[in-house]
């Protein structure tokens, strides 16, 4: 791909890795979250933090596509392709958030399924995004992000069944649903990223 | 429309009215699963079934797309109406999936309401398909299909109604209310294929 | 920009601003059914006639952009800040119609602090469809809708907060969460209004 010896454009794929970084960090503090006795506020606030890089790594992407004249790819894809990753740190963030503000007690075994789903697609991810520039190796990303998607999506029926298992009052079930489908919309939005970089394959190979 | 002569094109009104067909056995089975003890997980699976098949003739839409030089209408108007139809399906299935994962009791009758809307949407969209190539008698179709929406609409309010009003528990009401949300964004995403096929009149003919 | 001058153009700017008007009367309607022994059926039929109003000119502008050669942006973005208005009425409607669908009895006081939020969300939006004819004076329209849009989405939270709390029985939760999350959802949309407008603006000057 001969944009790959345009040092301008060469700084985009440097922002992508860096948004999938913040995935990454996002994603391990989330996991750090279901451990026993953690503290929460502690951790809810270093997601913030998290979640404020990763914005700003968004209006970087976006503003640089303004001020750019030849993109390695169509701005669209660009946008959609950065919107995308500042979409599942909004859904990760919120989970940490919810659970802070629901002061939710435990929270079930099963939930840690989701999120080791979750910190598998952001390292998954964040190895891809350098890959953008041969364009060579992306397939075996998306398939197995979509792998990954399945597996999530069965992790978050389980769950489902069982917090109407009966196991749960209704106030509890409620609090954990939003937890729990917060955290399969990260998953989802993960599957958008891997859609995004397919569809950029298919235009510019 | 000049276009009905080129075989090739055709193979994409052909694949639309298959995609619609899905949805009119997928309908099918959403009413068999309202009958009194009907075999929820049989039920389930042949709805897993319809789905893949949907799926399946979703992408072929779209590699369709992918690899045709001259397609009968804008190539982002066959995706949004491909992804329109699969989406109809999606929900579909989301809700027969949850009433078995939920392990829901007898469903409210005036579910079937809801469910009689999906039907005849799905008959109307796979009636309307074909006519894509003519781009003729298409206004009688999203009229109908918003007329439906609005008795859709009605039959989910007074549902949710009926659920708030005191003769179910929390626990119960939180698994019917998605149920019957998950069957009104069906009804509403045949709405936007009806609006997707007004937009594909309005550019083409 | 040119465009001022020619006269079938400014019809877009009239109707914008006809749109955000409707805004103005639904966030006002909204705030009177939170006043003591507020009729909530007749506010209820107000509502409803406001968000038809409002179709009818989403419609208007829909069916002028087909109709015009020479439109003052583009033809997208005038899609896109037609329907973001049109939703932010949607979620308005809603959040009263499901306040009279569900019989909700005294609404906790702090959701007046997400519906002025909306109102002066309305104005400012009222106010600012004007300047889009010069595209002067648009910076502050966008900063300051999202800083309400941060303030709604603390007040929401609080909310949330207070449903959970304890002091709400399970049913109750679920009726006013669903309230809640319609207003919440109402001010995103002006926050994607603004930005809408923000996209045009670094376009078009």
């Amino acid at each position: 791909m001969a944009l790959r010896f345009k040092p301008v454009d060469n700084e985009f794929y440097v922002l992508f890795q860096t948004a999938a970084g913040h995935l990454v960090q996002g994603a391990d503090i989330l996991a750090e979250m279901l451990a026993e006795g953690a503290d929460r506020s502690e951790i809810a606030s270093r997601m913030r933090d998290a979640e404020h890089r990763a914005d700003e790594t968004t209006h970087e992407i976006a503003s640089r596509v303004n001020n750019t004249f030849v993109t390695p790819f169509d701005r669209e894809d660009i946008y959609a392709l950065a919107s995308g990753l500042d979409d599942v740190m909004d859904f990760m963030e919120e989970a940490v958030d919810l659970t802070v503000l629901y002061e939710v007690g435990t929270l079930p075994a099963e939930i840690a399924e989701q999120v080791e789903v979750l910190q598998r697609c952001a390292e998954l991810t964040a190895e891809t995004m350098p890959k953008l520039r041969s364009m060579k190796g992306l397939e075996e990303y998306w398939i197995e992000i979509n792998r990954l998607e399945n597996a999530g999506d069965q992790s978050f029926r389980r769950i489902l069944a069982l917090l109407f298992g009966g196991a749960y009052d209704a106030l509890e079930v409620l609090k954990l649903k939003d937890i729990v489908e917060a955290l399969e919309s990260a998953v989802d939005a993960f599957e958008k990223v891997a859609h995004t970089v397919e569809q950029i394959h298919a235009k510019e190979s």
